[in-house]
């Protein structure tokens, strides 16, 4: 999916909400277990409860391999019951010398077609740039996390910034998001100068505290650029039956608040 | 596993190897992909080679999720291949939130029983902590890795001298070890000051340039305190019918200099 398409797709849903399915047996309804694949039934239901009111959405791996093979086989299958009208994001924090790295893509983006990958920093350009070589596909670069661990290595000596303006020369808007926390929404002014056509993946709204209303005026740019992530606060906004239905509702008044800040822009 | 554990394997095998379990079906012999499941046979093949002569393996995630179910199924059936007389590490790079590192903590330590997982850092403390819950496993922690890429960020202030003073107070020599890579051997004389008691996972032997006997002069501790990773020059010693008899020749030769170094000091 193009920077043009994913915009075009955030003004006519009046939306830029990412939906994470962070699927947990722990959490999800109980009359869900006894199906043959508790977890695929779960983001099924949470898809088709959603599918208008979100552009895209984020399975985070961990989830899926903590399941392992059943996991897997419930990934598979949600990334293609998802199809191709959303942007779909491997939440996986990948990042490893070169021709490792190639093999995740080749996981991601080859085997599962993902639209994006998020990836971590530390190993520098070459454990990154093996996923850019994939025609159509993005990175998702972590650089300001949402966590209270973010604290101790993003801000020493500005890495966060230092991350940023270094991954500028590896990518292009077009092919390349950075990962940057609702928990510093104070933080987008800076960072909008160091990245002003970048979409940004924003997690931390909701369950973690960011504010989805600084976020949005500090952050928007001309294409939108931003992704504003909510999983537990709409997945599990029920645990009873009545969970994709309440899930919906939550969902909405999410995308009704993006409504209102997409109108005062666009 | 415990320190005192590997450190007395170290000393009876006469050997701080560790081998890579890097299985790419594009690279083991062509007579193997008969096989009902070609990436295990190897492994197998790989393992029953080198048993006698290595202390630890290491399969590398990327190589097995690039092949879907039916790698994450090789994954397994390997790690039960090996047994608890092997420390095995999951060269996984993983690192998220807190409720999500937990996940994958579960994937690696409950479900597959793995001795140790590979960390990245960036996240900062709580996303590593989770790691650390469960009683007996080991994080490993990317300190100064053995890639091109290592000079983009971990040489940015020090960044790497600053993961490793800071992670001490997360964990003890008990259950932290730390990513140093071979590439930079003159880096350990410093790296040792920090972190005088960890054992440090050492890749970067062999294809990617490092230097055995420096690592070994530089790094080694009361404890011997290297495991020193060869994947490649190990398990694609030959793509022949003879690939484990080369594989066990290959595997051999390093472990006779190891012998060599570690009678000098113990």
């Amino acid at each position: 999916m193009t920077r043009q398409d994913l915009f075009q797709k955030i003004l006519e849903k009046k939306s830029y909400l990412c939906v994470g399915l962070d699927t947990d047996l722990d959490k999800i309804p109980k009359h869900l277990l006894s199906a043959e694949d508790p977890i695929f039934e779960f983001n099924k239901a949470i898809i088709d409860a959603t599918r208008d009111l979100c552009v895209a959405y984020k399975p985070n791996l961990a989830f899926y391999e903590a399941q392992g093979l059943k996991g897997w086989a419930a990934l598979e299958k949600t990334v293609q019951y998802i199809g191709n009208e959303h942007f779909t994001i491997a939440d996986a924090k990948r990042g490893d010398i070169g021709n490792t790295s190639k093999m995740y893509a080749k996981a991601f983006f080859q085997n599962m077609n993902f639209d994006s990958v998020t990836v971590a920093p530390y190993m520098g350009e070459d454990s990154v740039k093996p996923f850019m070589e994939f025609d159509g596909k993005w990175v998702i670069l972590l650089a300001l996390t949402s966590n209270n661990g973010s604290m101790d290595f993003q801000f020493s000596h500005d890495l966060f910034k230092i991350v940023l303006r270094t991954a500028q020369s590896w990518g292009t808007p077009n092919n390349l998001m950075f990962v940057i926390g609702a928990t510093h929404p104070e933080r987008f002014i800076e960072i909008r100068k160091i990245a002003p056509n970048n979409f940004f993946l924003v997690p931390g709204i909701g369950a973690q505290g960011g504010d989805l209303a600084k976020v949005s005026e500090y952050g928007m740019n001309e294409h939108c650029g931003l992704l504003i992530n909510s999983s537990r606060e709409i997945i599990y906004a029920s645990n009873g039956e009545d969970f994709a239905e309440k899930a919906r509702l939550a969902a909405k008044k999410v995308q009704k608040q993006m409504q209102e800040f997409l109108l005062k822009r666009f």
